[in-house]
């Protein structure tokens, strides 16, 4: 089996404290988590970031405390910063990346969500690929749709990314794209068309985490989450 | 060849006077087009209303008045009401329902637009759904990318369409899907794995209407637009 980059999540958007005690929420709580996760083998991180009330936040200064305390703790991990819009003001949604973490993840279209639309309309996409690219940070390309990748291939056309992006397919999404097998290579195929020398992960939300982790590795993926 | 359904639309949600003055916009002006559209082999129309502004609108009252003219000069002639979203508030969309016009358009899922984000909500294409089951009115699903068949898939499978809807997949707006051919094949592939008794066409938009209008026939599609 060739190598493969196993990331971690350890926050994300959407879970309490009320739901799951162990959610790290303060940045000592995330970087002590990620600790855990880098010795237990991860090697990148995906952070985001929560205010005092556990909603998500836009926060540089949040931001730069994990990076500082991640840094220390787990010398060499891959820092990758959410810029993902789940209850966070669109215009704030790039403010962190002055901190040049190594990754931010980049959604490049709209789709529907279990319970809101979840938006990224075009000109949004082009304004936070043009600061990834100004301050040197490697995108992680969000697709939750077909249409997503050619809109990941535009930014390419443009000149805001070079040809050799890092993609995640994502599945499982209520409302949004259903994790099933056959779509995964369906997804895999046009991003093959269009992004040949993408390298790749593919996620699933919630009970299909596991199954798309499976379906990843057995086509080769270059990480799983 | 087999027999296609050929459908017009006279007027859309976009087109201003100033960009083509032949645009129809009033009602009376509507009627005619349809009718001209008519004596030409047209056998569904797609209506969209505007406000005296030229701005789309969902006031049921000019849906009536378009509605009984198309009845009067063109028998038979089958008529769809557009509950699109552009530039309309949108819990007004199903406004003109009740009109119960032959068939409805009915948008499953969101995507970019050129300038917009095109929001068709899952709660609010339920309702639309719902209030078109309860007016007995045949739904055109419209399919701006892939997990948009399966948001379809999911209103058979809550009871509000039947397995046999009409499905138009709408290809070449700026942000949304590409119209390439491939991509054609993909989407209907797709579709007749999840709703293998869906009638279809293919639309495409400004230059790519006629080339996506040559694959729609070349796959023996049940109508062009
Ligand atoms: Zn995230
Ligand atoms: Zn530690
Ligand atoms: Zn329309
Ligand atoms: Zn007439």
């Amino acid at each position: 089996m060739q190598p493969v980059v196993l990331a971690v999540a350890i926050t994300g958007s959407v879970p309490r404290k009320k739901d799951n005690p162990a959610v790290p929420v303060t940045p000592a709580e995330q970087i002590e988590s990620t600790h855990e996760a880098f010795e237990a083998g991860a090697s990148l991180v995906h952070i985001h970031v929560r205010n005092p009330d556990e909603t998500p936040s836009s926060d540089p200064a949040l931001f730069a405390q994990v990076q500082e305390g991640v840094r220390r703790h787990c010398p060499g991990m891959i820092i990758q910063f959410s810029t993902g819009g789940r209850g966070r003001d669109p215009s704030t949604r790039g403010n962190a990346l002055e901190l040049r973490p190594d990754m931010a993840s980049l959604s490049t279209g709209s789709v529907n969500f279990p319970t809101i639309v979840y938006e990224n309309p075009a000109a949004l996409v082009v304004e936070l690929g043009t600061k990834m690219q100004a301050n040197r940070i490697r995108p992680e390309i969000e697709i939750f749709d077909l249409s997503h990748i050619h809109a990941a291939r535009r930014l390419i056309d443009q000149g805001l990314m070079d040809e050799r992006p890092h993609v995640q397919i994502v599945m499982g999404i209520r409302n949004a794209l259903p994790a099933r097998e056959h779509l995964l290579d369906l997804m895999l195929g046009e991003l093959r068309r269009q992004i040949p020398n993408a390298t790749w992960t593919a996620a699933g939300i919630g009970v299909a985490q596991s199954p798309v982790v499976d379906w990843a590795l057995a086509r080769n993926a270059d990480g799983v989450r």
